[in-house]
C-alpha cells in the first residue's frame, strides 16, 4: 500500500546514437524489438510490486509527453518535469519530498528507466525483499548484479559478506575497474554490479539527504509548499535550477553508513551501448543479430543491425560492425570502435 | 529545322539500387549531386543541335508524370508512354513513325536517358556532324566513344578504319569482351565504346525496320492511323504489347550494310553501377566519394557514400565500399561485389 516506485527518464542515452537521440530518448524506444520501450518494461517489471497509483517518473520537460503517451496508467500529477538536469541527488530529493507530502509513510524504490531485467520474477523478489526491510528499518538498500563476467563497464558494490538473496551491509562503492581488477571482483565473490536501484523508506532518504546534502534538501523544504499547487511549476523553474548538479552516489551513497546490499543473478543489463543491447538479442548462425522487417545480410558475421520496421536493408561483407539507422540518421561503425559514437555524432 | 531527338528513358538502373528504383529510376535522379536530373542533362546536351519543341521521350506510362515534371519544355504529345517494355526495336519504331507523320524529312538522334557526357562541346560538334551527314544519305550513324582503359562491361564498335571526328564504315559490333581482349581493342585503335546513340533521317530507320523487322513495321502500320488522335492509347495497348521483344542491336545493326561510326574522346559513361558513378565526383584525399550534406567518414578510405540531403551519416572503418541509402532502402556492399546488386534488391 505504501510502496512508491520513482522512474528515473530523464538521459539521452548518447552512447546509442542514432536509435537514442535527444527528441525521444532510449527509454522510450523499442530498443530490443519487443513490442515496448524500455520505460514500458520497466514499469511491467515493477508491477509485481507496487500499484499502478503509486507510480513516479522523474524526467526532462520534452519528454513529459512521451511519457504520458507510452504510460498513460501513471497519474498525470506523479510525472515530474525537470527544468533541467541537475544530476540524480536533486532528482530522487524532488521525488522524495512530493511523494512525502502525499504519502509520508511512503516506502520507495528509485529506478533507471532504461535497463533491461531478464529475470523478472527473481527481480520482483529481491525488491520485495528489499522493501520489506526498509518498511521497519532506516536504512539504504541497493540492488547488486551478480557479475558473470569482468564487465569494465559498470561500477561495483563491494558487499562485506559474499551472499546472495539476502541483505547485507556495504563495505565501499567502487568506479569501473580495469580488466585485472574485474577479474579479480570476479573471483572474490563480494562485489556486485552496481545497477543503480535504490530501496528506502521517505524518512530516511529525507533525512539523508539533510545530512549530507543540505543545499538541496534547503531548497525542496522552500519548495514543498507550492507541491500539487498552480504555483508549483514557475517555483520548480525559480528554484530547481538552483541546486546543487551532483549524483546520488557522490551526495549521498558513499558517505551513509546506512547502506546494504541484496546480491542476485537478475540478467541485468544497463543497455547502455550497442554492443550490451547485441548480447540481448538472438543471433544467426554467424553470430548476426538483426532488428527490423527486412534486413538482408551476404557474407556478414558478428554484425548488429538495427533498423525502422519499414527498412528494406542489403548488407554485404561486414565484420564487427554496428549498422543503426533511425528517421534521418545512419550509423556504420566497429563493434570495436563504439565507446567514440557520442564524439562522431556530436 | 528537321532535327529530333528521341530519349529513351524507360529504364529502372537495378544496378543503381537503392538511389535507382522501379518507381522512380535513375535517369530522373540527380546521381551526380549536380541539381539536374540524367534525362535533364541529357536534353541540355542536345540542346546546341535540337529546338525544344523537337525533342521526344519514350517511357513507361508510369513516369509521364515525372517526365512532365523535369521537362516542362517539351510538348505534352511527345512524351511517348510504351504499355510495357519490349526493348529498343519497337520503342525506337514507335517514335520514327510517330515523327514521320509529323516531320517526313526528320532527321534524329536516339540516345539513352541516362549517360553522362563530360565533353559537351565535343559531343555537340560529333552529333552535328553525323546529323549532317544523314540528312543527305541513307545511313545509319553510331557514336563511337574512343576508349581509355580495357572496359569490359561495354559493348565495342569496329570500325573500318582508326579515324577519330570522322564518318566511317562499320566492320562489326562486338558483345563485351573479357579482359584480354578488351586489352586487345585498347592497343588495336578500330575499337570504340557502343554508346547506345543512333542518327539516321526518319525514312532510312523506317526502311530499315521494314527491311528487317518486318512484324514491328507491321504493327507500326497498322497504329499509324491512330496516331494524335483519341484512339491512339488503346490501339497502342493494344497493338504494342504485340510487338517483337528485340533491340535495335539485334533487329537492324547486326544485319544493315548502310552503318557508319562517328568516333571521339567524349569522357562519356553510362554511369551503369556505383563504380562508374564514383569515377566521375570528386575523391577526398583518402580517395571517399561522398554525395549528401551531412557526411562524417572516420578512418575510412576507398568508399562511396550517396545519401539524401537531409540525412546525418556516421561511417567508420569501412575501406573500399558503398553505401547508398534512399528513402526506406540502404545499401552497404563492397564496390568489388557490387555485381551482384540486383540479386541482393530483388
Amino acid at each position: 500500500m505504501n510502496t512508491h516506485v520513482v522512474i528515473m527518464a530523464g538521459g539521452i542515452g548518447s552512447r546509442l546514437w542514432p536509435l537514442s537521440t535527444p527528441e525521444v530518448p532510449k527509454q522510450f524506444i523499442d530498443v530490443l524489438g519487443v513490442g515496448k520501450s524500455l520505460i514500458q518494461l520497466t514499469v511491467e517489471r515493477f508491477a509485481p510490486v507496487c500499484e499502478p497509483g503509486n507510480f513516479w517518473v522523474v524526467t526532462g520537460e520534452k519528454y513529459v509527453e512521451l511519457v504520458k503517451e507510452q504510460l498513460p496508467q501513471i497519474p498525470a500529477e506523479q510525472i515530474l518535469a525537470e527544468p533541467e538536469g541537475r544530476n540524480t541527488a536533486p532528482c530522487i530529493a524532488y521525488a522524495s519530498w512530493k511523494i512525502q507530502k502525499k504519502d509520508p509513510e511512503a516506502n520507495i524504490v528509485v529506478t533507471p528507466a532504461d535497463a533491461l531485467v531478464l529475470k523478472t520474477q527473481e527481480f520482483a523478489e529481491t525488491i520485495a525483499k528489499a522493501l520489506a526491510f526498509t518498511a521497519e528499518r532506516d536504512a539504504i538498500v541497493t540492488v547488486g548484479i551478480a557479475p558473470t563476467r569482468p564487465e569494465t563497464g559498470y561500477g561495483y558494490i563491494h558487499a562485506t559478506e559474499a551472499l546472495h538473496g539476502q541483505l547485507v551491509k556495504v563495505s565501499e562503492f567502487r568506479e569501473k575497474p580495469d580488466l585485472d581488477t574485474a577479474i579479480g571482483y570476479l573471483e572474490d565473490g563480494h562485489y556486485f554490479w552496481n545497477a543503480g536501484i535504490f530501496v528506502w523508506n521517505v524518512g530516511t532518504i529525507i533525512g539523508e539527504l539533510r545530512a549530507y546534502a543540505p543545499q538541496i534538501a534547503g531548497v525542496m523544504d522552500e519548495l514543498a509548499s507550492a507541491f500539487f499547487t498552480e504555483k508549483e511549476s514557475a517555483e520548480l523553474h525559480r528554484l530547481f535550477p538552483t541546486c546543487e548538479k551532483i549524483s546520488i552516489d557522490y551526495a549521498v551513497m558513499e558517505k551513509s553508513p546506512r547502506i546494504y546490499v541484496i546480491a542476485e543473478d537478475l540478467a541485468w543489463s544497463d543497455l547502455g551501448s550497442w554492443g550490451s543491447v547485441q548480447t540481448h538479442i538472438e543471433a544467426d548462425e554467424d553470430n548476426n543479430v538483426t532488428v527490423g522487417s527486412d534486413v538482408r545480410l551476404f557474407g556478414c558475421r558478428d554484425c548488429f543491425v538495427h533498423t525502422a520496421e519499414e527498412k528494406t536493408v542489403v548488407v554485404e561483407g561486414l565484420d564487427g560492425y554496428i549498422v543503426a539507422e533511425s528517421k534521418d540518421r545512419l550509423l556504420i561503425c566497429r563493434l570495436s570502435q563504439e565507446q567514440h559514437i557520442k564524439e562522431y555524432s556530436a
